[in-house]
């Protein structure tokens, strides 16, 4: 009975997030659903993000929190169209309140739309929003168990990146053991080395996001 | 219609948590949920607390995770009475989970049960067990920035250890704000600061949960 629930709130889900990319597509926009636990980054990977794309592409960015719009503020500086979903204490965004968002945004004038999730390693790997790639960004302080843990959002994610690799001399992390496992989950996923505080390592991410641009 | 479901589904929950309670008041169990992020220090407090409570209490353990039965692993080494609940993609445990792992332990034999959540710094707040005392443990690594992010948590644990403060050297972890901030969602929670890597502040929350067992 509750499965049943669940699977028909998934369907809807599934049936608003097409009707998006539909959207998205006839707009030429790319979307990037950006995911990942509280603090793995992705505030500041998009901050970064946007430092390097913003003069070349034309983004806007919607913030998804629980509460405040303390990362959209972080985000303001950069003067990009940016919209903030509070989700009043659900756990990811779907593809209702996204589409509930879209009417803020000039999409005509969009060419990369970032969304960025709710912080969740769980949940937000289960809705579509209609994007065309899930990314998911990952703390070395979370530990190098994760993969097989929580492998849902390792497995719908195209890339992964691997953050804060600056705090690796003080913490326990086998990096081969985390890459093992991450590709056991998901072979296909490319998997990027970085600090967004150092920017070690963003050439290749940014690689990676003007190829999908391109 | 879906806040309906929602609330159908909390309802039924408080339900069955409060049987459990009264089983677990029956047994004379003090029973503590310890809940936090991915890679936030769960299973390593819990390492910590059965290296310095076990030879004076009788303890059992439920691990729960979405997938394998890595940290039951760890924990197997203690040789105390330890289930695993894998909640096959379920982002948190509930009372029904709880309830239904309650056959494979003596209760008659247990002073603490310790049930170690999901890694999820959302759900699990939700969700009743039949806990007396929720304890929420945050890393410094996901940021001083938390408790206005991810409120629900915070109201509802008495305790927050806040850990891996070996690691503050080397982050931008503003501790004033970060206590500022966790104190005005919730006045009451007692803060503890902790390393269990180096062992640094674990004796205030022995001292804590020896309290509350006594």
């Amino acid at each position: 009975m509750e499965i049943k629930v669940v699977r028909n709130i998934l369907e809807a889900n599934d049936r608003i997030a097409s009707q998006n990319r539909g959207l998205f597509i006839e707009k030429g926009i790319y979307v990037l659903n950006l995911m990942g636990s509280p603090g793995a980054g992705k505030t500041s990977l998009l901050e970064r993000t946007l430092e390097h794309l913003k003069e070349r592409k034309r983004i806007a960015v919607i913030e998804g929190d629980i509460e405040t719009s303390r990362d959209a503020e972080r985000i303001a500086r950069f003067n990009i169209p940016t919209v903030q979903i509070n989700t009043g204490g659900a756990c990811h965004l779907d593809g209702n309140m996204v589409r509930g968002s879209l009417a803020e945004l000039s999409l005509d004038q969009v060419d990369l739309l970032i969304v960025e999730n709710v912080g969740n390693l769980v949940c937000p790997a289960e809705f579509q929003i209609g994007e065309n790639d899930k990314a998911m960004i990952l703390s070395v302080a979370e530990g190098d168990d994760k993969p097989l843990k929580y492998p849902l959002m390792f497995q719908v994610s195209s890339v992964l990146l691997l953050n804060k690799v600056d705090l690796i001399p003080y913490l326990d992390f086998d990096m081969e053991r985390f890459r093992a496992d991450a590709l056991k989950v998901n072979p296909k996923l490319q998997i990027m080395t970085v600090s967004c505080k150092t920017g070690e390592g963003l050439d290749a991410w940014f690689r990676w996001i003007e190829g999908q641009l391109a």
